[in-house]
């Protein structure tokens, strides 16, 4: 069970006197266990602690950093049970999705622990002559990783900001996220359980908690911390980029704000469109549709439009009934959701399977295009199980229409004519648009790869030159160095096989 | 001759009312010419030709970039008497220089074309499988840039900045220098020239002419412009990122701001001391010292201080005399080097070999460690040929101060005995410090080529993930799109070669 504590390194600590509780879903009720919020004493301590292990982790080699992935994953998986129960307790989450979830979190840690150790993973540039040099990958220093509420844990405590700033050689500051401060504490001591068996310096780990802004402030105004990593609202990280903007010194943040993923329909049989409604139904709904890369805008050609709202409907009314993560989530939500069915005179279809407090209301509006494209709240995202449906009526009205919208996460395109599509003139638009582009498939589900790609131009991120997910947001974390007419042999030995191996 | 126009996409534009005049520093007179400030109509113009540019430059191939790089490669080669006459005429630098400045710009364009088209300049990731993902890289968009007033070609209208911005595929709006407008419009219709010839679209270069800070301002708030190099002071990057972090969609910032480059001397020996400082005092003088990578600070050990203050001296009046770029740089030189005088009491030594008025007045300033520790005045950067000596007693004592500095560009190490220098504890902090490590060697002097690193933890740079010079350069303007189960051959036409090749 949580204790509620901050871990400070490798200490459990609680000096606090602000105190929060996580909320159980399922039951619709507060936890017991009090979380204390991080004093700035121990925000002070977890900072330097960070920064000292910081200068310790430019001199470790890529096979210690890969022994300790395989140590905090194996200490994951010995723990499996007490943090699964923990998770789908404080997050309404199925245990299904949290043994998904659970193994992505595992995989990451294995692959990455491989793929750093692999030839692939060349940091390193030598160039010979006058003068010879050599530049290597070093860690920007402590990263801070704010939890993400929608992933308890793959974009979490040991998610994919906090492993890829490990890659980066980064200690790791992370702030909770107070919706599951619980399975936050439980991943984290067994976080500090590895740390030790791999001889790590304590300041690669430290979880601290707040439920006000306060905390998350403090840490990204701190000197000490050379960068952020963020998953969340546009509220949310675009205030974290601004306090770090007017720093003194500025850092980098890395914000992913999530998106409204438009689909562009272009298929006119009946057949294509039916299972095109399967598809995405499943996409829009599954786990009530808290996904940053939930379908939010479907673009319908005009005269399937009437039909594709049908089919929708009766698709989702198949789908099994979820639970929304928190009230506030779901208050959030239902606000959003309102406004739209506003901004479309009251039209709206709605549906809630179970009588559960938290039980998600699937949604649907149709709209005009002239109605969309004069209405910004139609353009902004609805987190959670909604979706708008648009009907187009030329190609020039679709691509001038697309041109309307911000950044985003992903672009999908239904069309099985693939020498049709080449010739839409949005197929110009589009790749300065998004960060993914799907022929034939859903945006959910992210494939992590070397060729993955997640984050956008804003709004959907903060910084479209690196990606969330995959090997490479490692680099977000990361500068390089070059060493001028350095023996080679020499600075091996001194800079371990890292930096110059 | 120049004849003072803005140059919008291709075509030559003076609308407006403001003028401004560039300066002769060899006969200490302003020049005839009259500048227009861009108007509000031209900035537009330039950003809308640029956006549309950059729409069809994801379409082109990497072939392509390589031939423009060329072709504006040979035009600059048909005008090199006409430039480097203005160059000489408006920088007051050698015509040797000019000659080394313009076969530095040259090979650059040479070097990139070739570095695009080979093998090595790998920009795809493909990973087969559930889902198949291709990422690629694409231009970030109109990248805006700012000439240097240092470097009136290299870091200029088409220096480092501008073709690492073609290279990533961005159309470039120069902001030209007024100290060096001539020699920006000389260059930019050697450019325009190129572009026809490429049949490149006409918005892949705009150059525009301001003394105020205005025009840049514009620019750097413009919605359609993407991202902004700069190279110049603290105060004009700083201003440039908080316009830029300021914006609804905030953009990217590389800005190089300079450095004072700390020196580190270890070795005891005479014969040693007076080689580094004939090296040094060449590093220091060369063209008045006007390089962001002029060595600022020597650290020397206290007991040879005196002797190597007296050496660096010899060396400094042995110097050839250099002017100042500019009366402004000569009023802040001047500036700067008074107060460093006044923080020591007064105590500092001038020479000057010419009496031209922008004759550079070289100097040094020997100041006792407790005062460096103390006084701020020390640490910031002297732009000009100005060096600091500081006297250190321990190694200890040498590591402390050293953490007192901010980030910079480069850090230089003079020591004979590399088993010695392993040992001693500032090479477990200069790694977070700085971006480029040098050994037995002067920081001025930046290789062009894989390995180099120009940049550094800020103030450096704003952003130390980055490079300014070297083939890594253009990644400052680039982002990657990932493309989900797309039929490879197709989207190879469809992307032409470049993307998806």
């Amino acid at each position: 069970m949580p204790s509620g504590s901050n871990l400070i390194g490798s200490k459990s600590s609680r000096e606090g006197s602000i105190t929060f509780r996580s909320f159980d879903p399922g039951n619709f009720r507060e936890l017991p266990i009090e979380f204390f919020e991080a004093t700035n004493e121990e925000i002070e301590q977890a900072c330097q602690l960070a920064d000292f292990a910081a200068k310790d982790l430019r001199f470790i080699s890529k096979n210690k950093i890969s022994q300790f992935l395989r140590s905090v994953k194996s200490e994951l998986v010995s723990s499996k049970d007490e943090i699964l129960s923990y998770y789908t307790l404080e997050s309404g989450l199925s245990e299904e999705r949290g043994n998904l979830e659970f193994a992505r979190t595992t995989n990451l840690l294995e692959d990455y622990a491989e793929f750093i150790s692999s030839p692939d993973f060349c940091v390193n540039e030598r160039e010979v002559g006058e003068p010879t040099l050599v530049k290597t990958s070093f860690g920007i220093g402590p990263v801070v990783v704010f939890g993400a509420s929608n992933f308890p844990l793959a974009y979490s405590t040991v998610g994919g900001d906090t492993v890829s700033a490990w890659v980066a050689q980064c200690p790791v500051i992370v702030k909770s996220h107070p919706m599951h401060a619980g399975t936050s504490e439980l991943v984290g001591n067994a976080i500090q359980r590895a740390v030790k068996q791999s001889g790590m310096p304590e300041g690669i780990f430290s979880l601290v908690n707040g439920k006000s802004h306060q905390v998350g402030e403090k840490l990204v105004q701190h000197p000490l911390v050379r960068a952020v990593g963020f998953t969340g609202s546009h509220k949310g990280g675009r205030a974290l980029f601004d306090l770090a903007s007017k720093r003194k010194e500025p850092i980098p943040v890395f914000a992913e704000m999530g998106s409204v993923n438009p689909v562009i329909l272009m298929d006119a049989s009946p057949e294509k469109l039916v299972d095109q409604a399967r598809k995405l139904s499943e996409s829009i709904s599954n786990d009530a549709g808290q996904f940053c890369t939930k379908p939010g805008i479907i673009f319908v050609p005009e005269q399937h439009l009437a039909f594709f709202y049908i089919e929708l409907q009766n698709r989702l009314k198949e789908a099994p009934s979820f639970l929304m993560i928190h009230p506030e989530i779901q208050k959030r939500y239902m606000e959003r959701v309102d406004e739209v069915a506003k901004a479309n005179n009251g039209e709206q279809w709605r549906y809630r399977s179970s009588n559960h407090p938290l039980s998600a209301v699937i949604s649907v509006t149709a709209v005009s295009m002239s109605k969309f494209q004069a209405n910004l709240t139609f353009h902004e995202e609805v987190f959670g199980p909604h979706v708008l449906l648009v009907g187009y009526a030329s190609e020039n009205e679709l691509t001038n229409t697309l041109k309307l919208l911000g950044g985003q996460l992903t672009i999908s395109i239904f069309c099985s004519d693939f020498n049709k599509l080449k010739q839409m003139s949005f197929m110009s638009v589009i790749p300065g648009m998004a960060g993914r582009i799907i022929l034939n498939g859903v945006p959910t589900g992210v494939r992590v790869c070397k060729a993955s790609n997640h984050g956008g131009p804003y709004p959907a991120s903060t910084d479209s030159r690196f990606t969330a997910v995959g090997f490479d947001s490692w680099k977000r974390f990361s500068r390089e160095i070059a060493f001028q007419n350095f023996p080679m042999e020499s600075t091996r030995e001194m800079f371990n096989e890292n930096p110059l191996g």
